[in-house]
């Protein structure tokens, strides 16, 4: 029975680790779609999101099955309750990514991010696809130092995000008041992206060193 | 066994329903805070947050020794599983109300709402009491009438956030980037705040009917 847990969780790990690609992905595609108008790609990342959220109940599901049927205790029972919160928080960060390409798509053929702020869109862009490919990381192994430096690159993330409303709050911003929501928006979803990537490495703190993670709100603005 | 199982349960179906109490209370407080600039007010809604969280840790922390002392299967697991899914969901509606009090803390002396959109956040706030004190009904009596009549009650929200960017957009609107900034958050707090509530009220519905609840980016904008 030990061996039959221990290859399934192992299939429900690699399917978190999977997850993250894939939300990595669409992060990727929904950046672009967004600095380049491309609602081509814009439309890929919304349609994606079936796919995500289909992997989310998959993983659900096995997770439900394996408590059902082999009734786990102590670690390996946390093993299986972080796997479901950590699932929910790829789920989310799908759903961001398509909140993102939304966004393009809604102002296409007009560019959603003026050249003022498109540096600073690419850097978070950047940072949020290096903190969930991290968290990859961090799941398949374990990782607990890495699941530190996660956090410390956490810090690019705000850092961007307060340069980004720096520029929004210049008098010469000359983008008006919809542009403002819509950089106000898009700026919450990529915090949001790096707060649930910050997230999953403390739910895998929590698993190994049994150090409970601080909520999510810390980690929120 | 089962006697202890149903009892422990039972506890923490009464906790997850006084979470809805704290987190209606806190929502309550954090919209009066934002429309009186009231200080103290909102320093009593962010000190709070932390009882809310605690709160949580203890049903997690309860919900996975009953899942290691009674192994439970079937709807008895799912109802394991569902009440740690329905608390992340009232730890973040908590989080959401403080993000609300430290804007109002943030901008104090100053009003964060400016007159013309004052009736706006006062529907988003009687929305958000009532769909927490919905949820609240759902999770006690496994009501998924109730559920479903919830959801209905989001849309006014929805139409409540449409609202709000009619005002940010009309070309007479004279308070400036930072105010349509403050308020675009707010907007965003608010609609998630609801969009929790509504997943808590699809968390039920799948408990009870096992029909398994559309992910959270349905119930999003």
């Amino acid at each position: 029975m030990r061996d039959t847990y221990r290859e399934e969780l192992d299939d429900i790990t690699t399917c978190l680790v999977e997850m993250t690609n894939s939300v990595g992905s669409a992060m990727s595609k929904a950046t672009t779609a967004l600095l380049d108008a491309d609602v081509a790609l814009a439309d890929l990342v919304i349609a994606g999101d079936a796919h995500i959220d289909a992997v989310r109940e998959n993983v659900d599901d096995r997770c439900f099955t394996l408590l059902a049927r082999q009734a786990p205790v102590a670690t390996d029972l946390r093993s299986v309750t972080t796997a479901m919160a950590t699932v929910q928080d790829l789920e989310r960060m799908g759903d961001l990514a398509q909140h993102i390409a939304k966004v393009a798509r809604m102002r296409f053929p007009d560019h959603a991010v003026p050249q003022e702020v498109r540096p600073v869109f690419l850097d978070m862009g950047h940072t949020a696809e290096s903190l969930v490919a991290q968290a990859g990381t961090i799941i398949a192994k374990r990782d607990i130092e890495a699941a530190v430096r996660l956090e410390a690159d956490d810090d690019l993330m705000d850092r961007s995000h307060q340069q980004l409303f720096r520029e929004l709050l210049d008098d010469t911003w000359p983008h008006g008041i919809q542009s403002a929501i819509d950089i106000t928006l898009l700026g919450r979803y990529y915090e949001r992206f790096a707060d649930h990537a910050v997230s999953v490495a403390r739910r895998v703190v929590y698993l190994v060193t049994g150090e409970r993670p601080l909520p999510m709100a810390a980690a929120a603005s």
